[in-house]
């Protein structure tokens, strides 16, 4: 596998490769020491080796020359999506992830390169998937379990469907009324740009089976937290709390959920309008299994920088997804860019600080990665966190939470940017659901906002395939991380975030 | 079901009734007798009943009327999606399908309504339907049976993956080439205004999987015959020969058979591109059962002509889909349209002709209700035949095989047609796959040809569902019928057709 990565077909693009790189032999993981002094080889046959070496590129230059033609991203997301495909947390899947992953950035040079375990619950959605309307008008519709979900047994549960229009409606519901009822969950959910909808519909997937529960019902089905018309359900985790209101995997007791594709959940609904009261009966089978403990783990790499007692900069994305599809957008393309980016920097020279990414295990079923990192190492300190986990298509807005407190280097960041259309906005930025280290650290975060205009299109469904990847745009988000990265990587100045950070957005929560 | 139908709600939108018609309540099937000289009442809740009946509207009133606010079209195909949704050939849900229409005909004024009864030799895809990777890159992929496709069993076949660009290069395989292999082939499809390319990439489905058999292939999985990149893939009908050439399905042998959806394909197909010579190895589950004779029927209505002696005009489509969608393009609509503008013509008074609708039974698998009708009713001319079954999308030209031999007519078609976005177009109409009676009588034939540039993203797939409909285009193409239909059915003089009448077109090949 290694060798090819590195073939002469997909380097020499144009960018230039920083002086004084030496053409190393990719090392196993763990097997080299940090901090390392020797530059790191980005390129396993790169021109470096004639003797007149080209030209170093600016951090501009490499910037520029991303958006016109890189292709180390594409080669990440494709061959992730093409060799390992789907990685739920916790499978042997999501190992061979992180086995991917360490080889490819060993043989673009990264130093460093680990995978650091950790243990976590692990949820699996078995075999059987089924939703079947037995009466009064029999068909099939297309579901998919959530994750924490319970099994029917392979029997199914046959029972009445009651239908809530919101989760709020759900939530005025008698205790009690939903006795041997399956709870159904509508919402309403349009595409916007910044992906805030799914703060907005996404309660429907969060709480809703946990709050059905409580009212006695024995199971529930939603209309997908998505915004297609295809047949392909939108899954994701729901959240089961403990009596005491805690939401402990290990005492919650949970009740068979599933999502509905919105072709299904409009089918059901025209169903009610058409039964003339008569009652709708589901028949449900969803066969998801609790493996118990298992092992996940972060994978980690470095671009080593100049001074490595300076506090790196930490880019995140995350490994896993869940098991219905090769995970392009969710997170094949973040881990793509941050990796990318980190190696286009370094073709500028070792920059100042060290880069460091980290490709999250364990984000969709709980943020068990990011968890376990900031535990880690929360006594080293990180400059600045940015996360990409919003798909492929176009960064259009830069947020800090420093631009108060440190307004030069806001606003040199947002002039080195503008040039790829991207905006300089007055959000604080919240950073990505695998920063808690940072957010833990009170640290400095950069949001780069990407287009969600068709994110929840295929968020978390069978159609998150490389195919939804759009070259052009995917090349505009390494060419602003190469641009931002550069910057931050040579800023001299610990960056001060001067407020308090926020909690977490609506957006990570029930990842 | 009956009364809701015909409810004030969703009549007196502005066409006016016919002033003769009486309300009757709707008559079980056969127990009409026939020809009927009473006018068939059209709703059972019409305005006809006021003191001062309305002015029946003109033809052309009519179809303007339906271009702007039908709801009978969308009432058909919203119900048949909603109250029954797949309705596989030669199944119990077929026949429910076929009771359903017979209902809606009925409450809708039509008189002979029938369900005319057919055997025929019934094949359903069963349970499990999975591809797995086993080597080197192991993953799921999406795959659905192809009609006609033998079991594997639920154990499986494992074998190596030979992949053809084409179903011309699987010809050229040497002969035992591919003994104990799965062969793969793909193919290029474009999205076409005609469907013209159903005929160019259709083969590699309708006879890849025997020709791969013949070499010695254990089971065949093409990439859909489709254009959109959904996981969700596109079955149909393959045809296994016979050794001496037919294609008897009782005597040919078939092995498993399916389809990967486009996604799919282009993974499997870069595997082979990063696989540098290691066989692909694939896991293929298929358990599509054979139920033997089972009873399939076309369903017939009519709206009596004042001669009825006349030969009528036929208005066909099919009334049963998949078993993987709701068949709202494939063919609900086309029953809803043409169910829809026979209705429309029957408020500008009674026709001249009996409008005869046609619903057959059993298209998908073969054509068996169009044959079947041919044969009951080869001695019963008719005068003209057309068929709706291309989905719902604008109809943007007309042609027929009567051009020369009856331009008056012809012209006056296209003439009162323009005024939709249609042009007179200079092919010879061939008449759709339901149209055996027509053809094998040597008939007028008219085209009404759809827009098929989304026709193929959705064709037999999951995702052949009511939201897929444009409402104003399902509207334009009531309006272009009930205006031909009009005309059709009040022409006093026989159409003569004055050529050969072609065979059957690609597309309705392996259906």
């Amino acid at each position: 596998m290694g060798q090819r990565f590195g073939s002469a077909d997909r380097e020499g693009e144009g960018e230039g490769q920083a002086a004084r790189l030496v053409p190393v032999r990719p090392i196993a993981p763990r097997s080299m020491t940090k901090p390392t002094l020797a530059l790191i080889a980005l390129s396993l046959a790169a021109p470096a080796l004639a003797n007149t070496p080209p030209p170093r590129p600016t951090v501009e230059q490499a910037a520029d020359a991303a958006r016109d033609h890189d292709m180390h991203a594409w080669d990440f997301v494709e061959g992730i999506t093409t060799e390992v495909g789907p990685r739920q947390a916790g499978t042997e899947a999501e190992a061979r992830a992180r086995a991917w992953a360490m080889q490819w950035l060993m043989a673009r040079g990264f130093a460093n390169v680990a995978d650091e375990p950790f243990e976590m619950r692990t949820w699996v959605p078995g075999d059987v998937h089924k939703a079947e309307i037995v009466s009064p008008f029999a068909q099939p519709l297309v579901v998919q379990p959530l994750g924490g979900s319970a099994s029917t047994g392979e029997a199914g549960i046959t029972a009445e469907v009651v239908m809530f229009r919101t989760v709020d409606d759900l939530r005025a519901a008698p205790e009690g009324s939903l006795k041997g009822k399956i709870a159904y969950i509508s919402h309403s959910m349009t595409r916007t740009q910044d992906g805030s909808q799914y703060g907005f519909a996404g309660p429907a997937r969060w709480v809703g089976a946990s709050i059905a529960r409580d009212k006695g019902a024995v199971a529930t089905v939603i209309k997908s937290i998505g915004t297609d018309q295809h047949r392909n359900p939108h899954t994701g985790g729901t959240t089961f709390r403990t009596a005491d209101g805690g939401a402990d995997v290990g005492r919650a007791v949970p009740i068979p959920a599933g999502a509905l594709s919105l072709p299904d959940a409009a089918n059901l609904e025209r169903m009610f309008a058409r039964a003339d009261g008569r009652p709708i009966m589901l028949k449900l089978t969803l066969t998801p299994r609790d493996l118990g403990m298992t092992r996940s783990g972060n994978v980690v790499g470095e671009i080593v920088g100049r001074n490595p007692a300076l506090p790196p900069v930490l880019l995140a994305c995350h490994i896993d997804s869940w098991w219905n599809a090769p995970g392009a957008f969710d997170d094949g393309a973040g881990c793509a860019i941050i990796a990318a980016a980190a190696r286009n920097v370094a073709t500028t020279g070792q920059p100042l600080r060290t880069i460091r990414v980290l490709m999250a295990g364990a984000e969709e079923v709980g943020l068990h990665g990011s968890v376990a990192y900031s535990k880690a190492h929360i006594d080293e300190p990180i400059a600045v966190g940015l996360e990409s986990d919003f798909g492929a298509d176009r960064i259009w807005r830069f947020d800090s939470n420093f631009r108060e407190s440190n307004p030069g280097l806001h606003k040199k960041i947002a002039s080195a940017v503008a040039r790829f259309g991207v905006s300089s906005g007055t959000d604080v930025a919240t950073g990505g659901a695998d920063l808690n280290v940072v957010r833990d650290q009170k640290g400095a975060l950069i949001d780069l906002q990407q287009d969600g205009t068709r994110y929840f299109d295929l968020h978390h469904t069978p159609d998150d395939t490389l195919d939804k990847i759009d070259l052009a745009q995917l090349r505009q988000n390494v060419a602003v991380w190469t641009q931002v990265v550069g910057i931050l990587a040579n800023e001299e100045n610990a960056i001060l975030t001067g407020g308090p950070i926020p909690s977490a957005p609506p957006i990570m929560q029930g990842k």
